[in-house]
């Protein structure tokens, strides 16, 4: 038990190019230390109110449910299909990856009946899949990963939202990886419940998980049988808590809404096609300096997101070699492969602050001493 | 949908006198705005190491579970009941407030049967009534409250302990004001599952739930034969992210990692005992002081927790005038009473940092003028 007191941090400065989190503005890191105030203070609640209206901007919604769960982006799945499902219930989950396969395995322990619509990593989940599995099922809701952080596949939505809901169901949308770098349409998609993350596209510190639920699903909320599973979940209550009547439930997690105030507003000061635009202009300074050197990506054109370059590990680099490498001499970090792409696979993010030509010609840089070019 | 960019932060600067969030030391604040940096990045990882032994030091275990759970302390009392409760167990919880009354409910949306002990709000709970339900049950779990932050008691615990073990059961405590403010010895007092919270008397921001598991408790965890309800908080896989293996779980929350640390560092760096000290001394000053003015408390000495005070609001002051008169015109927040207390009850908090002279001399001045002494 004994040990010397640890001493204060002192940590490298990176640049963060993997899967999340990315680089933090310096205001919003300065934000985050905004000296501690209550969570039901009226000068705290005017600060919550503002970010509700900012993510009701970002999401594209007039959603009145729309707010950052106080936890981070799997706090937001499971917020969003614990109080959706109750046992019994039948849910569809299309899998092209991890984040798909995680939402399977949440339907699952919600004692609802899973069917899964598995498709191939790399690739999207393809709408006559899913108008087929729905000739035969009735589920609940249809649940999909919008960017699967995992393969960086940029799933399309639209059809899917439309076969799901002429199906009946619900539209259930994993926006952890898009919310900020790619377009994320909740009114026009007729996406029912989203969930995000802050450490993504955001550039905030990660730690809360933003959704949105539509009037539909907010009926399908109130209408519950059976008590929601999760107590700190409960959008019955938390909704009370965001909600006019500011309810005590938990105390939120002040200095992150902080953060996330401020990180709002530089994604709205930039604005939402600027911000698309930079992020498509430097995945393409990325991808030509990348196929240069020989990279080959996992995902066909159409399907490729901006902010997630997955490419193969080329030949003449160890995976963990390199990675180590480019972190310890140069700064940079990356992400290496997840689930059936370990040690084939790395994931380099060019998200929110992370999507600078200076982050891309930083690593195009160092990828070219390490392969002697 | 258009509304103008909301402007930069700019808040008022409070005491912190209420249930929670205490105010937090500029050197924790400091490191809540350290440059971001990868959740596995080595570098991380040494931090998250040293967060870990901190804790344990805190928690007085030598306990290897035992780390931040990534969302605020609500979701650390889910943590424990959710991992290790299976539909159909038996669970006895003491209720003598709100956060019993909390944990009563989780038991039951865990599929548990709840054998629910309520005593009067005001007192802890009685060493035999605990006897006298354990003759005729034989529960999984005994849960019980060691600050009950609604009503300012601190509950004895070694011989709840002692009992539950008699009867078999795991020994579940809910230490979320408690620790840091007052003595917690989870290993001397034979304490299986136990949760806090660090915007108490840890006075780091809200958003992360130190726990600690006993061996006996992962234990029951390891043989589950039911998947936790939870993907979210499920120990099972948790550990193995907070453990050697760092197998990618979810992102935790960095930001409030590098806060905790530091002010792990402060805490241990002032000393436990000096830390218990300086909460007894500076509840004496706020007694004496507050009992001057007519004030009176709820909780009987012997049981009067120093870091919150619950006083009976006194005549001549009404309840949500005087609280904002505080808050507008003394910068300084007390809570208010919660469930039957409600109306009734101010709860002051003098917790880690909020425990100085200079904040109770500054509330009872202002008591002194809204009394007009």
């Amino acid at each position: 038990m004994l040990m010397p007191l640890p001493r204060p941090l002192n940590l490298p400065q990176r640049m963060l190019m993997g899967p999340g989190p990315s680089d933090v503005d310096p205001r919003v890191l300065q934000a985050m230390a905004t000296p501690m105030i209550g969570h039901l203070d009226p000068a705290f609640l005017a600060v919550a109110d503002e970010v509700k209206v900012m993510l009701q901007q970002v999401f594209r919604t007039r959603n009145e449910l729309t707010f950052p769960v106080s936890a981070p982006g799997s706090a937001g799945m499971e917020t969003c299909l614990v109080n959706l499902l109750e046992p019994g219930d039948e849910a569809l989950v299309c899998v092209h990856g991890v984040f798909g396969n995680r939402m399977a395995d949440i339907v699952q322990r919600c004692g609802a009946r899973l069917i899964r619509l598995d498709s191939p990593w790399g690739g999207p989940t393809g709408r006559d899949k899913v108008r087929e599995a729905l000739r035969t099922s009735r589920p609940k809701l249809v649940a999909i990963v919008h960017a699967e952080t995992s393969t960086g596949v940029w799933q399309p939505l639209e059809e899917i939202g439309e076969l799901a809901h002429e199906a009946g169901a619900l539209f259930v949308v994993d926006a952890v990886t898009s919310l900020g770098g790619v377009d994320v349409r909740v009114d026009d998609w007729g996406i029912d419940a989203i969930y995000s993350g802050t450490q993504k596209c955001l550039s905030a510190p990660p730690g809360l998980s933003p959704i949105s639920f539509s009037p539909r699903a907010v009926e399908v909320l109130t209408r519950r049988k059976a008590k929601v599973q999760s107590w700190f979940l409960d959008l019955n209550m938390v909704r009370n808590y965001w909600g006019q009547e500011r309810f005590y439930h938990h105390t939120a997690p002040i200095s992150s809404i902080f953060a996330l105030h401020e990180a709002l507003r530089l994604v709205l000061a930039e604005g939402l096609e600027n911000r698309f635009e930079r992020h498509r202009r430097n995945h393409e300074r990325l991808r030509t300096g990348l196929e240069g050197l020989g990279f080959r990506f996992i995902v066909a054109p159409a399907y490729r997101l901006p902010q997630l370059n997955a490419v193969q590990i080329p030949p003449g680099l160890d995976d963990k070699t390199t990675r180590r490498r480019l972190l310890e001499e140069y700064n940079i970090e990356i992400g290496g492969g997840l689930g059936e792409f370990a040690g084939k696979v790395w994931r380099i993010g060019l998200m929110g602050c992370s999507c600078t030509e200076r982050h891309v010609d930083a690593l195009l840089g160092a990828f070219r001493e390490l392969l002697g070019r």
